[in-house]
């Protein structure tokens, strides 16, 4: 939590104001914390507010609960690393040309014998495996011709309608007719690109960038304009604002909830400064919500979609990291781009699976999805707390990993010497899969000393084998 | 079968001169016709190339077999309609724009109220529903995991060995490795086309054409050069050498086996021109091959792909037409292309679903495809023959309809006078849904008085009802 919070929410800058007397030493490993009550008091806030603030410390690692006693600073072996610096891109835009090495990477996936580092998967055990195949077996029988026909766009009804009844949670206006399913994020991201870009526009996005936005803006003719973007907050308005001012961007294209891979969250104040500047240059903002249940801290943050009032916001999500990617069902919210994106779904893929969008949505009708996500969370802010210790004890010197509020990826900066590409071929040689920093940039040589990591699986003897072997192997690259 | 049959096959030569001496009056309805043995020593061949020659008169309507007495000329209550002619689009290649008239139309199919003769959908009825959804309540259960969990590309192997052992059928030499899975064969030609071409390029394809084939090259910004087409053998390839002879073009993309909306069928000879025309010039082939399984006559038409040596004809094909539209899964052996093929595919939805996979290659499994396969090609044969004779009996003085071998669709050519966009609403109106001429062209103005219609639907009065209520609309418009 080392840079500043811009315009930061009551509890986050109670949090701040904590966590910096932890890095400062005032507050030491294994010290009491002041009680609820007491800080309520100093910081002359609420209860909840210092609540708030102590369980997003406790999300980040940074202290820890202890029954009937307390709250306390937590003790490591060592420190943390540090955060890597805002990304500073080259100010071009350029074509996409991302290698194939993502095929390496995603083949890693469905090869038990290779440790999955590399693709954003979450391990099956995670998931409600059992009564997502049970619902969709009941389904099966119960839907017979429906099951097996086109459920042509915009998409089975009932899982529209429980769309319409999440976004009701973070404030969202979107009726069941907002939607059009699809088959997973990636496709409503696509067809979103599809429907407000042609070829040759340009798409300004994060740097670091998901592989798969470069790979689609490539495959489209689509140039990408790489923004600075911050390890903690993401996008950097001032950066877009000048890159808008300059030349014509079709669309902006960002994932600001946990952002992949540098697992930024957008803070709020920003998200309706973006939108706002959107709204006046009439640029579309495809807003990548894959993430967006996954907060570790007390609240969903809203997305940007939630200050859209003119319909220029495609809001994407999926249900790929939450509950079943094998299903491949996602969705998208395309504001006044509905009916050209709607085309185009049926254009593209037809339809997005029967079956598989009836089972979900059976299964966000009753709560069990909530409790699901809930004990999700806990357990992959956990994993990425192992995660990030293990990379400190494991990686040389100077190695800098950021500190993501929700999601399951970490980008990790090693010291320039160490070449990503290189350690990704002896990681799969030596059975790992990780994702190489370049991937993440249409910039040759950008990002060569980076690489993302995965946290999506429960931690084990065979993880943290793993990240030593890493470890050692950029050692020995340093 | 008025058009002369370019080097046909020898039981095509038989059928051809028999339905000669039907058409001339020789032969008239109710007739019987030479026995097979009679037969075979009057044109000197085989008693199997004798009835082949009476089963493609048979699948075609012209002939009947009566049990144990023989076969007669059918009777008709009038004379079919003639044949449209060859299409003769404008020689300019054109950005395309077809309307949102689509939507209009694949809602239908999802509409109870609305009698389905617009898209191309078999009815639930016709496909072995409750058997597929058996196996897939089986192995929801079975898989665990591997049912949630990505299933990455190429994708599942147990489907991909499916398919090479069905393309042994037909002679191919396609191990699984050969295949890539995808969400339907729409995604499987919209990735070819990305694979292949990039932005402004041209592609050439059949006139008439299918509008997803249209809406996929103009969302890829590529430019679409319609090729004159014959109704019952499709792609003229004098026209097409001259095109090529004239300007680059970046692929061709056809549906060589009962095209749509033509229901043509290419004759084996010209697929092997066609092939050897293209590797000259190094030009790609897009097969989309997604009706081959639909034949009426004996045999499976060999696809491009059995004459391709060099891998430059990328085969797509899928189970929506055969087995179950609401799976989403399709292929595409896309030969020389692959690598880019499986990148795009994972840039673009990632995954292939995983359940619905492995439901179809267990149902591939044992022979319970082939006698569904048997039995819906008489069903399909039987539907799209009294289409014709409704429309015979019902629409205005002069319409000519095609005669495909296969499928399940039949293009109406009404009286120049009859606005298909004017007959397609006024029908909605009726609660009838068709599909336009207009949308299977780049070309403004185009096909502006041709209609398809689909016969995958059970004879009912229901359906005998629209027909009667479209002839009496086309007629109040002639």
């Amino acid at each position: 939590m080392k840079a500043a919070t811009p315009k930061a929410k009551l509890y986050e800058q109670v949090a701040e104001r904590l966590n910096g007397a932890i890095t400062a030493g005032t507050l030491r490993p294994g010290e009491r914390l002041p009680s609820v009550r007491e800080l309520s008091t100093r910081e002359r806030v609420s209860v909840s507010t210092v609540l708030q603030a102590y369980l997003q410390l406790e999300s980040l690692g940074i202290i820890e609960t202890r029954p009937q006693s307390g709250h306390y600073v937590r003790r490591r072996e060592r420190l943390l690393p540090a955060e890597p610096q805002v990304s500073r891109p080259a100010n071009t835009a350029y074509t996409v040309s991302v290698s194939a090495l993502l095929g390496r990477m995603y083949r890693a996936v469905n090869d038990a014998r290779v440790v999955p580092l590399g693709a954003a998967s979450l391990a099956p055990e995670l998931l409600p495996v059992q009564r997502l195949n049970r619902e969709l077996a009941l389904l099966s029988r119960e839907e017979g011709e429906a099951a097996v026909n086109y459920d042509m766009p915009p998409g089975c009804p009932e899982l529209r309608r429980q769309l319409a009844r999440r976004a009701l949670e973070w404030g969202g206006a979107l009726g069941p007719d907002a939607f059009i399913t699809t088959c997973g994020a990636s496709e409503a991201v696509h067809l979103s690109l599809m429907a407000v870009a042609k070829t040759g526009d340009t798409i300004a996005i994060e740097s670091p960038a998901y592989y798969g936005a470069l790979q689609s803006i490539e495959s489209l003719g689509l140039r990408a304009l790489e923004i600075p973007s911050h390890p903690r907050y993401g996008l950097e308005l001032e950066a877009l604002q000048a890159a808008l001012d300059k030349r014509r961007v079709a669309a902006v294209l960002i994932v600001p909830t946990f952002s992949n891979p540098l697992g930024s969250c957008m803070p709020e104040e920003h998200r309706q400064r973006l939108v706002a500047m959107l709204a006046e240059r009439d640029v579309p903002l495809i807003e990548d919500d894959l993430y967006g249940d996954l907060y570790f801290g007390p609240a969903r943050p809203r997305p940007c979609k939630a200050f859209d009032t003119e319909g220029r916001v495609l809001m994407c999500g999926s249900f790929s990291k939450t509950l079943a990617p094998g299903y491949r069902v996602g969705w998208v919210a395309p504001g006044r781009y509905h009916e050209r994106v709607e085309l185009l779904k049926f254009a593209q893929t037809v339809a997005t699976p029967s079956l598989p969008q009836l089972a979900i949505a059976r299964f966000l009708q009753n709560d069990g999805y909530d409790r699901h996500l809930r004990g999700l969370r806990r357990r992959l802010a956990a994993q990425m707390e192992q995660m990030r210790e293990a990379i400190a004890e494991h990686f040389p010197e100077g190695t800098c990993v950021t500190r993501p509020t929700g999601g399951s990826l970490l980008w990790v900066e090693m010291p320039r010497t160490v070449d990503a590409l290189t350690l990704h071929a002896r990681a799969l040689e030596a059975g790992i899969s990780v994702a190489p920093g370049p991937i993440f940039s249409a910039q040759p040589q950008r990002y060569s000393h980076f690489i993302r990591l995965n946290c999506g699986n429960p931690w084990s003897p065979r993880i943290e084998a793993a990240v030593a072997t890493l470890g050692c192997l950029a050692r020995s690259l340093a």
